[in-house]
């Protein structure tokens, strides 16, 4: 049975890139070695990674004069490199708290200096995303998370201010345009829109860097990084030569405005069905919603058991809401066809002809 | 060609691991998904990595109270996250300086404390262990790193002290039993012995911990990361699969004692013809040679252009030294079987004949 594979994250990646990916732990591009036991100091890898970082610029139309580096420890671990790297001995940093991601890169900017938290939506367990933020000129940087995979929002504008800008993108990156010059930094796990487990891309402006007076270990300095070509120690090769095949395919598909004109029919599809069927309701502000993970829950919880029985029949799979949420959430990520959207759309309608 | 794979790392990976690894892309386990688009919290995934935690403590008799992390960073990351979590505030910390890498996890400590580099072998260009190293008693742990890669020596005896031991084991872990109850800490990156770039092993006493009083960011925080089973944040995935797909291999094989003989063996043949052909030599101390990476020189340089055809044409990949030592470095790692050893010491001979 096809799998129509909701799981918010690792997630879905295009099959032609799974093939890919594949071929490549038995032998890659006809060296007689697979991808798994290569030097990454071999010109072949070197290549790969070489091609990753520069199909990022690509795609995102990233300023010539910015870094792309492919790192380890997730968003998690650049909450502290954010700081680490942004905020000066004596200095302050903003924070809009939108849900547990930005709550975690709050307390881990708060272990290395003063932080602001400048709005948060933790009133209404965060279901909207604050407007207007008022940041204070002196901040050393304004941090914000672009979508929140548990609550299902997403910044649709992005904020304004007179401070550098700096982005947890790790659930919505590729899957939009934005303009990559308003950020001092956006970094992402590459599990959502990019590859797999492992990798963590950071988008980097390096003007910003080396003024915060701080000594820094070599491999939370995202200068160290940077005179290395993000090869200062062995990178997660695997998971940087698949984020290479989906930024290929992504190209291939018609780039980032293409995707983005997917995403939002994908989006529409679920969206216009959450609201026409009287049996779902939405969790979240409209004008928030994010395109990413759709969260809903249903009218009436009798109906959970043979809903849930549909779903899983259709062959749906992780669209468990979160604990802290409840119901369901359905990520439609990059890779996630259409299809697979208008099946759920048809089971919540069959439901609604049923009960 | 069959390609014999001397790769320092990542290296040579067992063919029934890549074959499973490559299949496990495509679909794991009749989930009908791949593992890599597979949530890390799906018990599937969790099974996968209990398994391979459970599999370290098995195959290296690791004592029942230890806790095994597969965390992400490569060593590089463990050298600042050993000072952070074991060097208290205002103590200091002994280590033994090998080379290259514990050069870089004396440097990271340095960061963090004070550190008293008790014994060094840097006099020689690294080319020997040192023995009988005296440790200060009042000393939070004395740290060395087993095996040198780049200068191709091991410790053959691990140091006795009376403060807690710790050793970056990256590239001799798996390789011949050791006793884990001597340890506080092993840590060691996966691409030696144990699978692809982007997982790091730790084996922790977890009674070692907290002593510090040092608050630590949740990432760097062992204490934070086996309070939640190695799964704190979204771990590399396909790494800890692969990694539990080699310690299996290895397990089926025999075991470490087995392993351990097969590399003996290894290191045997090679070495003897080193030692044999005097068109060779050995840069490393004789004693104190690694059974992992075997360095070595041609005794004459003009024979460097017509060996280096021969190897090639043999098939032979990845025994270029490295450029601080220059010559030869052949990277006989788990998966690296005897016949491509023999390969080697043919063409060495073949040498002697031909010049």
């Amino acid at each position: 049975m096809k799998i129509h594979n909701y799981s918010a994250g690792p997630c879905i990646l295009p099959p032609d890139v799974m093939r890919k990916a594949s071929e490549a732990v038995i032998e890659f591009n006809g060296t007689g070695l697979s991808i798994l036991e290569m030097s990454h100091r071999s010109k072949e890898f070197v290549a790969v990674m070489d091609r990753a970082r520069a199909l990022v610029k690509e795609v995102l139309n990233v300023p010539e004069h910015y870094e792309v580096l492919f790192l380890q420890g997730g968003a998690s671990l650049g909450f502290y490199i954010t700081a680490l790297n942004y905020l000066k001995t004596g200095g302050k940093a903003a924070y809009i708290n939108t849900g547990t991601w930005a709550s975690n890169a709050i307390k881990e900017a708060g272990r290395v200096g003063e932080v602001n938290v400048v709005a948060s939506s933790e009133d209404r367990n965060f279901n909207y995303i604050p407007k207007n933020v008022a940041v204070p000129g002196d901040a050393d940087y304004l941090h914000f998370t672009s979508n929140n995979t548990i609550f299902g929002t997403q910044f649709k504008d992005f904020p304004k201010a007179d401070v550098p800008l700096i982005c947890d993108m790790s659930s919505d990156i590729f899957s939009k345009r934005i303009n990559v010059a308003d950020f001092a930094m956006i970094y992402a796990g590459a599990q959502k829109n990019l590859g797999p487990a492992g990798a963590t891309v950071y988008i980097v402006n390096p003007e910003m860097l080396g003024k915060t007076g701080r000594d820094l270990p070599n491999m939370l300095n995202l200068e160290t990084h940077i005179k290395k070509e993000s090869m200062f120690n062995t990178p997660p090769v695997f998971s940087v030569f698949v984020s290479m095949l989906t930024l290929e395919w992504l190209q291939a598909l018609g780039g980032i405005d293409e995707m983005e004109k997917i995403n939002n029919a994908k989006a529409q599809l679920l969206y216009s069905e959450i609201d026409r069927n009287p049996l779902f309701a939405s969790t979240t502000a409209v004008e928030d919603r994010s395109a990413m993970n759709a969260t809903f829950v249903l009218q009436n919880e009798a109906h959970q058991s043979i809903f849930d029985e549909m779903w899983k029949a259709a062959g749906i799979s992780g669209i468990k809401g979160h604990r802290s949420v409840g119901g369901y959430r359905a990520s439609m990520y990059n890779a996630l066809p259409l299809e697979s959207v208008q099946v759920l759309v048809d089971v919540m309608r069959e439901l609604e002809n049923k009960v």
